[in-house]
């Protein structure tokens, strides 16, 4: 539970249980603390009643409403960020997180998986089950399909990436790494990775980026464009969602190039109206549809032909969590899996 | 000449010149006022050299610099309000607005075309010869091929227009207009246009338009989800270049849709970087490549499938081009076209 800015809380809540037909209860095999967690953690105004926390999770179906038909106890199942009925308009052309029936783990009073068990809605849309073991040594790669290898794959998609593209990932956090083996699996012939911390830079380099731009505002600007023939990047993904972030990412676009942005933004406005204007470069992204990527990216986790579980460098309990906040936080952990 | 904003003034200048053997010379035998034109008719701070105005034309070639090799003497042909070699990476990709050596007529010191003649840099890449005589009865529709006929297409490109989708159209200038055409020949199953000059609606409503919102702000939004199933449309065009038309584009735009944004933004920031992100609206756009989609534009003018020259209402020589711009400011003309 998350009780304000800093104060992050494991507390007895009652079990969650069964309350919609098209519910299940899921026990919580590995969770994960998100980069986005860290917004509240660093801006939480305090409250009461609190939020619980955590929007990424593979656990063992335990209990079912009596519509659930695709998932069946006993299931092993990946649980994305978002919650979707996969039967509305949205979630039939593949916008999951546009669901009529959306909501988000850990939000807004909904629970959240930084839990022993967590209540699914519309289980048979949101849900994805997984051909593997609870403990299958996978299990990390599986993990991230809930949210950072799909939602830096998002950003690739976003920002058009193709092959023999010329791509910059701006972040170097988990969903920018992610982003990094999205733009090699989709056939990116050079990626440059912005960023600064060197841990971060070694995975980034072994999932493929080809080059480093560690400095910041225009003098990064100036260095992608030497990388890059003069021009800029063709695609940017935007895996921050910081105002200068978002101002980097559109001036380092080549023009006629997108921007993917993944980055929850904490900002009102989209900065460079004009820059990205008389560059023609389009800005597109948001919460990645998670759900329906597994589809295609399942594959390559299975074959280990990609290894996004790689971002995880620290492992806690339940107990754990509160430190793994921090360690985040601190920048000393890249990503944290929890194992309730 | 404009000499500061409201001051329009007919002068005598010296001829242009060949002074690159990539120039030509063009007698201009259509010019036209932009919606474009206006923003420094209403803002341009007193200049003692002034800025020679105007940058839509056809005009037939005069003089020829010693390596011009496709147009020649005599040839009648649309100058796109862009210059661009036809020969570099960006100009070969289609985005001639991109070329190395872009420049924009009337502007920053480059001769204008609302003028007797006009030198042309690189005019093998820039002009686009046509297969008709100065004073066919197709020169409204040619000209418009210049920029806003061009530019209405590259917003419903940007906006991802295609048969069988839900178009919004933010504004019903020259532009928006042309958007209209544009939307209804890549097959849009409805278009809505917001505005509300009853003589643009009833030319919009003849080009395809199927609605009409005559709100602004959030009134406008509203009503544009209740004309669409409650969603929003799935592209929009952007014609307008005001923060406010903008911020109307985006929370217009059906989850999952796009924006093309062709009004010369008159902002610094595009606003609603939230709206966008939560609904994965894609913004795009920016000055369109005119020139590149002459070859695909220009066989539906020849054959009268598409008339765009109907946004001209009013007809001035040169020394009518100071009250033509005020006719345009005071919304007495949708589009003044020039015959020095």
């Amino acid at each position: 539970m998350m009780r304000a800015a800093g104060d992050v809380r494991i507390e007895d809540v009652p079990d969650p249980a069964i309350s919609e037909p098209t519910d299940v209860i899921i026990r919580v095999t590995r969770a994960c603390v998100c980069g986005s967690d860290l917004w509240p953690y660093n801006s939480m105004a305090p409250s009461e009643t609190g939020q619980s926390m955590g929007h990424e999770a593979i656990g063992v179906v335990e209990e079912i409403g009596a519509d659930v038909r695709t998932v069946k106890r006993g299931d092993v199942v990946v649980m994305p960020f978002a919650i979707s009925d996969g039967t509305c308009e949205f979630c039939r052309e593949g916008l999951t997180t546009a669901c009529v029936h959306v909501g988000f783990f850990g939000t807004d009073g909904m629970n959240g998986a930084q839990a022993e068990a967590v209540r699914v809605p519309y289980a048979d849309g949101t849900l994805y089950p997984v051909p593997v073991g609870e403990d299958d040594p996978l299990m990390p790669s599986l993990l991230t399909l809930s949210d950072v290898m799909g939602t830096g794959h998002h950003a690739a998609v976003a920002a058009k990436v193709s092959p023999g593209k010329r791509v910059a990932v701006v972040g170097d956090g988990a969903v920018g790494l992610c982003g990094v083996i999205a733009a090699k699996r989709l056939g990116a012939e050079q990626i440059i990775i912005l960023g600064r911390h060197p841990d971060r830079i070694v995975l980034a380099r072994d999932f493929g980026a080809t080059d480093v731009v560690s400095e910041r505002g225009a003098e990064a600007v100036e260095r992608v464009k030497e990388l890059t023939g003069g021009y800029g990047a063709n695609s940017v993904l935007e895996c921050v969602g910081l105002e200068q972030a978002v101002e980097t990412a559109i001036a380092i676009a080549r023009p006629g190039g997108a921007v993917g942005r993944v980055g929850v933004p904490q900002h009102q406005a989209i900065p460079g109206a004009e820059p990205s204007f008389f560059g023609n470069v389009t800005v597109g992204g948001g919460p990645a549809p998670v759900r329906a990527y597994i589809d295609e990216l399942l594959p390559d986790v299975l074959d280990g032909r990609i290894e996004p579980g790689r971002v995880f460098d620290r492992t806690v309990d339940l107990d754990g969590v509160p430190d793994g906040y921090r360690a985040m936080n601190d920048r000393e952990s890249i990503k944290v899996m929890v194992t309730p």
